[in-house]
């Protein structure tokens, strides 16, 4: 199987300021063109630091991506180190410099004369023109290897990648062995459950890679076998032994996943969120399409919007707290009565890290159900910071709707 | 000035499954303790790959971080490849044992025999305890350098690294010289526009380094230099010339500096969303303390919540349609009314991908804000796919209403 290397450039990368996910993009990509990365690596823009990275990376793969660099301030010289890598100059690409021009002139200037660099490559590459930016990409086809150099502006990079890189690489990076991947995610159930409940028989039925990554109220399992056939029976398996568990054998989102089956059923949703602050509605509205089955809601972070918005009472409040299971109840049947929709849901509880006592502590969090016939009340304790808890309280929520949808 | 390298090991971080947020922690950890890093790699889950990598950082760097490779499954060899690039045996540590019975006690089950193998270390190394999992790190100091070797689950990562290695790091890596940091966080600019307002001449004051990282409608100014004296200039010269666009000389997020002015005001918010689908909410309540400022807000993501809860009239909405200049304005005006708020905002418009149309195009998006006496309405036009079309829109509406408070 090819392999390939990713070496990313830049002090921002280096001291922490930026998060590297093009590394993560690029990775995702090339995998799935059946191409191993072996290696990734991120150095300062310094010439001699470049250059050794290359001709490492030269000796031990066949495809090679390089990121940052390409700008036009003094501390970007990965251009001038892939030159003299190569021992080669540079050479001007008219039709990129027009672009430049073109992209200063829309935001009303003229192109500082420095940016005119960002128009060369080295001469013994091949531009890869930046439509979305304007420091131009390159590539250079040497002894059987692949280099492929590209602005590390992440939305510069996705758009050369998608335009002409895939292709490039599909093309000239050939003897890609067939891979067959299985994904399968799995919501209510953390690492060490999903391992117990497949037991050691599961690994037992051939050769496959296989791979669990969990994340806050999921685990996703990842299987890469080099037979369709034993993924087919694996897939299965795993269905009959997480059940509903298992919702989705695409990398499909779970808001997602559940918005295909409001849709089917012909369901809406109304939400109430206090301590999650918007999250839990912010994720269902994260793919397209939301609005056919999500009505809206409150973000009822003071008691005035959950007695206004939602009708809880003001007695029920003054009884029972905002952080209650009678007040989680009450704001789930009244968003959902409210804004007449077949389902409400509310999320209340103590994000932290301040507004907690012995008897309601940080992290108590209750998350409320209402359909036509019952209201149904989870009283969840969820450790960790205030994100956290945030981020666990809606993943609950969304455990909780997938059950019912899926029961 | 001492130089880091950072190595973490992981098939899931070189196929991408997993995004390195490792990596930058330690970075930025590391950084702040005025070390250089220098060089950070990601290896596969082998031997050979991670003394390979071991012998380089050893000769180039004092301190050296690896983290992953911990666990007790079959493909976790970190703990062997340290013990032989050392020629060394491994040593058993009861206490991480007895924690890692404990550990699975709590969670209602015995610790399988398998993860006995994550209280080994290193016989050279010195054991770090794990309090947040299962899996022992560990420390090797060899010839002046400092070898760390953490599991790679984020949260024990961390746990470890507050809890002792900084301690570690402070005391074994000496001659840390002292480095500046300057940061300035500005609002409503693009890169470009900051570049030209700052000018060739600002960079003759001196020397330092220059960062500049732009995220959707704020950029990040890091400096660094040697003297606090220049640094202090520096600060008072970006004051002058951005005004009140650079709104935070610290890292903190845009909605904590709007949190603390509105506190400060003794104002409070009230929001209602349509697009952004409870984006805005979230971002306005990630920070601690939220609650004393914003009342909340409704997410009107259907016209029945827009005319429900916050009267926007049946008229208007069948006149100029939901995305609208007088939609915007009546929800600004609705949502601060209703929930007695001193300020309504509101988010309205066309996240895409389809809901466009000519003349309401993918993107339009109206913002508006309505304080006691007046409402401004602004209209915004956002290129991007859904996500960065939602982004852009909460990040415009925070920069109209620090406007409005810094004015």
């Amino acid at each position: 199987m090819p392999s390939c290397e990713i070496l990313t450039i830049g002090s921002e990368l280096l001291n922490g300021s930026v998060l590297n996910t093009n590394a993560q993009y690029l990775a995702r990509q090339v995998t799935a063109l059946h191409i191993d990365v072996v290696h990734q690596s991120s150095c300062l823009d310094r010439e001699s630091e470049i250059i050794g990275a290359l001709d490492q990376a030269f000796q031990r793969s066949r495809l090679i991506i390089v990121t940052g660099g390409l700008g036009s301030t003094p501390d970007d010289v990965t251009r001038q180190a892939v030159a003299r890598y190569f021992g080669c100059g540079l050479t001007y690409h008219r039709d990129q410099y027009r672009h430049i021009v073109k992209h200063f002139q829309s935001s009303g200037c003229g192109a500082p004369p420095i940016t005119r660099c960002e128009a060369y490559f080295p001469t013994v590459a091949k531009p890869l023109l930046n439509r979305a930016g304007i420091a131009l990409g390159f590539y250079v086809l040497r002894s059987g290897r692949l280099l492929v150099v590209l602005p590390g502006v992440p939305r510069e990079l996705v758009n050369i990648f998608e335009r002409c890189v895939r292709r490039l690489i599909e093309k000239e990076v050939t003897d890609r062995p067939a891979w067959y991947w299985l994904t399968a995610k799995i919501i209510g159930l953390n690492e060490p459950q999903v391992m117990r409940q497949l037991g050691r028989k599961f690994f037992k039925r051939g050769e496959f890679e296989f791979g669990i990554y969990p994340e806050i109220g999921e685990v996703t399992i990842r299987i890469k076998s080099k037979q369709k056939r034993l993924n087919a029976g694996l897939g299965r398996e795993l269905k009959e032994r997480f059940g509903p568990r298992l919702f989705s054998f695409e990398e499909a989102p779970i808001a997602s996943v559940i918005g295909r089956a409001l849709r089917r059923r012909k369901l809406t949703l109304a939400v109430a969120e206090s301590c999650t602050g918007g999250l839990f509605a912010k994720r269902l509205t994260d793919g397209a399409g939301a609005s056919r089955y999500f009505k809206g809601g409150a973000v009822a972070y003071s008691d005035q919007i959950k007695r206004e918005a939602l009708g809880v009472s003001t007695a029920l409040l003054a009884r029972h707290g905002a952080v209650s299971r009678e007040a989680a109840r009450a704001m789930a049947q009244g968003v959902r009565t409210r804004y007449e929709a077949s389902l409400g849901m509310s999320i209340t509880g103590i994000a932290g890290p301040s507004g907690g006592s012995r008897r309601k502590p940080v992290g108590l969090v209750y998350i409320s159900l209402a359909d036509q016939n019952r209201t149904r009340t989870f009283e969840c304790r969820f450790l960790g910071d205030r994100s956290k808890v945030r981020l666990q309280a809606a993943a609950r929520a969304f455990e909780i709707l997938w059950r019912w949808l899926a029961h």
